[in-house]
């Protein structure tokens, strides 16, 4: 059986499995006040080139954006996403559990579009009834986005100027975002991501640890007593090292680049065998999640030898599928994959 | 100046006012268990003949629909509302503020059309991953909607058949209720509404009452210790005789009817003269709130001698504007009102 | 049969009524933009000596403890409150519905002392682990109490001084306050409560109204966006003038003192009574609550003739009952009530 | 420098780690629906002998007490927790988070007495106001307690009588399950826990593993749509396979026995030193948490050569600490603690 289903289906990459084996001894305090933090936390702000950066671990990547929003926001404002945001669709709620509303905008390949938030800006700061309705509070985006695609450096900056000018945090869900640092495509280094965003995430389970999120504040804009609402919502690890110590892992000798170069590079052999077989693409991702518009029928014969994600139904009688490559996908299992196709 | 605003900005309907006078110091048991509210409860069972309906008293729109829309669902269900709904909309967010998401589907004439509900619940059961997504647990609706229209009795058939098929409570909120059943185009009467709807309020705030909006339970489904969730909501009034004298008051001597008609005929006279005068309306209201596009310099000329609402930018130049009537307003205002246009 | 379960079973103090009858169809802007709210707000300011005091009306008490406290406190605060505080015991939970824990202190008399309101934040703050626990966010306190006592003018000046030097808002539930201000035995003036407490409200409900409470924030310290904060509760009135014009009845032509006193002269009058027919009272309530320790035999004969209420248990055959009386009480009740006992 | 600090401060036991190792590269799918998380379910069914068991793996103590708590109780209900109780104190607040009061009830040990809580819920219920009131809607205990403590099994057996008696779901937070079940004193045994409880959480993070608890419903009794509501709380693991793999290899060959086995014996080892050394145990705790109460000059000394738990004041010149043992502790580090008392 092949596996393309999604990108966290294999453990950690070997050298953060042996660094966790490495330390599993040392007697380390808990909650993330241990050096192996400190360590991870210094070597994402030298990536980032912003020293003033505050870092946090948490565990997960719902977790990570209910948390994060819920201390952000003020207990009267919601969060603005794309409609397909992960944060609107695909966490049970998460947001508004906190009691914030989703506030959605059009997407545009699962993007936000700058010229669309100043509008809505605009009207709801127009509006004589505005008193009685949600005031927005931030903005979410992910990049890569929920669709594998990437910002430009142009659109970003056109994001973060009408953030900056309605005085809206702009915070970026990177739950990818390893991934998509290596994309020939992307335009966006992690210092353009710390200079231009208020908030972003670098996500680790996706990029090869058994779990994790790498949270940055860039503007000395940590809310208030942030580990205690981390423990209120539940997302505090008692043995905080597990996140410090893989996070350390990540960005030592390159790890990140390396796993994130992996997963570009079988999506790009994916992708051009795919393109070879006239295959039709549901839409241009340029990273490791690739959109195909398949028959229904082949696809019944497909599923004995392969594992992929149903996306939606894209009519009676075709279906939006989703192959994803990871770190862990090796080439020969693409070319098995392109032999089945 | 003429007020044509809202239809909430006069007092009570003097007869209310008088019951409240009368009944002003009998000693009177708290939190809605005197016998007015008894004597208001049962003369709303035998208006929608449904005797075994539970029937509770609000104070305002908002806090009816947060307290009953928490209270139905589950923890990790969500309301489904058109996207024009008030809870969606102008209710600064009183449905996350208890955890729950507001689901939108596309609004007809500010309505829900039951075949797209029926889809998206099928998509939604449908979806491999929709454990990881909020479940449609009620759907909601308001007659008349916000745009002033109305669900013909086929269209609300039609949604709660689909509501029943898929288990979903159907909701409606009835802030204009009243106002709705005056209407000559209304097809649906009480006891229909309570034969189609699992729930649904019956405002007063709107209808000549100061405050205070009769929820009603159809189907002995009132929530467990409901008096308890409304208490907890803030919303239990300790002089619960306020609300249930009022409504006493509303359902005697047909009073209810005598403030809709009031309502619906001044809107009618305006709304001809409207037409005659050639204004050209945003929709095709048959209730008491008209909706207008106007030339923003007209606007304002206008404002020196009429209080109206605004409602939305139409273009650059036009503006859609709203005139409400109420049981409070008079023929000699509308005709005024008339004479400056 | 004689009431004297609590003092709200009547309606509104027949001026109050005459005033909403008199004000009836003027048309006037809705949320409380009117000029009777206004009014209202500038005798209370006036009454208060604090020209900056920022007001606002709610409907109930449960409602305006919920929305003040959720508004003011940080998500990751609680507050604190005699474990008697109606907060903590008798609003369903209202509190913790908003996210947020009530932490209790001892109580005596029904109050807070300012010593162990001291101990406490020291040993919070000295607690190695308090990151951990609920931030104490402001301090609630009663006036008069649950129980009917008072606060001196020393105590709330220590508690005030603990709170400032803690940086907890002080907040004064004022259910009972102008019965409070009539008390002989009371030392606190409303400009002592402005100057003391960062927040309080003077209920309406219990002193006439027949409903409403008024919010009074004295250090220019409203909340941001609190009317949209009201509304995200539930809390905000449509007709808001119900509140304005009451309250504005409440302060002119000292209603206000009217009716406090008529409250505190009755239970005097019964107080006395109950003395020197020899019954035990359970403790030493100045106000118009009377707390009784009364045989449950004897208790069983004068349900017959008297509506008291239960309070708590004192034994196998004693129970702890509450005489209330209000502005509405008449000495001849009282002294039908005597001759009963 | 010596660790006595807790028992979370070492990394995995090797064997677990080596069983990640092991399994590393095996593709699974996520979200706990891998096998190696159906095999250590199966193992926790068959030591419980409880074969309808329903296992839910989460990945921290706070975590799974809020996400349970909130998920079994109703809206309007709260959770009854001796106020030493863990979710009472030392969450920040997680549970108030979602909504829900923590009762709490004397602490005897750190445990709930049967009796109390009868006597608890007769008053509750024969309150005539019990309706403006949190209702209590289950129990939370923890085995071993906060203070070291355990339950006896006619504790335990007659508070689960009295919850049935008053339909309360029994919960069991068993953060230190498995060093309770190591120690010679206790009586009960999983299968009497899996009988007496409803719900209890077996710890991994303190007894082993680098993260994880294992929830455990024992009456058919799992929430609706209990994914999602994990989902929803932001605890829902992507590699899933984290706690899977961590508890299968914990209940492979005895390990968690072997495990709470060296955290009992050691603690064992220096509680009988530190007796014959005279020092004053500020309570009698049979399990790997020893409180002992020290003269401050004395612990100012310590600190240089051993960490420990600060616990609280007990009077000026003496304070609280703990040393905690676990299943990492060597004899060798207990003989070099003793050496320095």
């Amino acid at each position: 059986m092949l596996y393309f289903e999604n990108d966290y289906s294999e453990g950690a990459h070997p050298k953060i499995l042996q660094r966790l084996m490495d330390t599993n001894m040392e007697h380390l305090s808990g909650y993330g006040s241990d050096r192996y933090t400190d360590l991870a936390k210094n070597k994402i702000r030298d990536l980032c080139k912003c020293p003033e950066a505050e870092v946090y671990f948490l565990v997960g990547g719902t977790q990570t954006n209910q948390t994060v929003i819920d201390s952000v926001l003020k207990s009267y404002e919601g969060v603005i996403a794309a409609e397909t945001g992960h944060v609107s669709v695909h966490e049970a709620g998460a947001i508004e559990f906190t009691g914030h509303k989703v506030l959605t905008l059009p997407q545009h390949d699962g993007k936000l579009c700058a010229r669309e938030l100043k509008d809505y800006m605009e009207t709801f700061l127009g509006d004589d009834s505005h008193e009685h309705m949600v005031f927005p509070g931030m903005v979410y985006i992910s990049h890569p986005t929920e669709y594998g695609t990437l910002y430009t450096k142009d659109e970003l900056k056109e994001l973060s100027q009408v953030c900056r000018r309605f005085k809206l945090p702009l915070y970026m869900d990177g739950a990818r975002l390893i991934t998509g640092l290596a994309c020939p495509e992307n335009e966006l280094s992690l210092p353009d991501i710390a200079d231009l965003c208020d908030i972003f995430y670098i996500g680790g389970t996706k990029a090869g640890a058994l779990c994790g999120e790498a949270v940055v504040f860039t503007k000395n804009n940590t809310p208030a007593h942030f580990l205690t609402q981390i423990k209120q919502h539940g997302a505090l690890l008692a043995k905080g090292r597990l996140c410090g110590i893989q996070f350390d892992a990540l960005f030592s000798d390159d790890l990140y680049k390396e796993n994130g170069r992996n997963a570009i590079e079988t999506a790009a052999l994916l992708r051009e065998g795919l393109r070879q077989k006239g295959y039709t693409f549901y839409n241009n991702s340029p990273t490791n999640q690739l959109f195909l518009v398949m028959e229904n029928s082949r696809l019944e014969e497909l599923k004995n030898d392969v594992v992929y994600s149903f996306w939606e139904k894209a009519d009676d009688t075709h279906t939006v599928i989703r192959f994803a490559t990871s770190w862990a996908t090796s080439r020969e299992d693409v070319e098995k994959l392109l032999s089945l196709l």
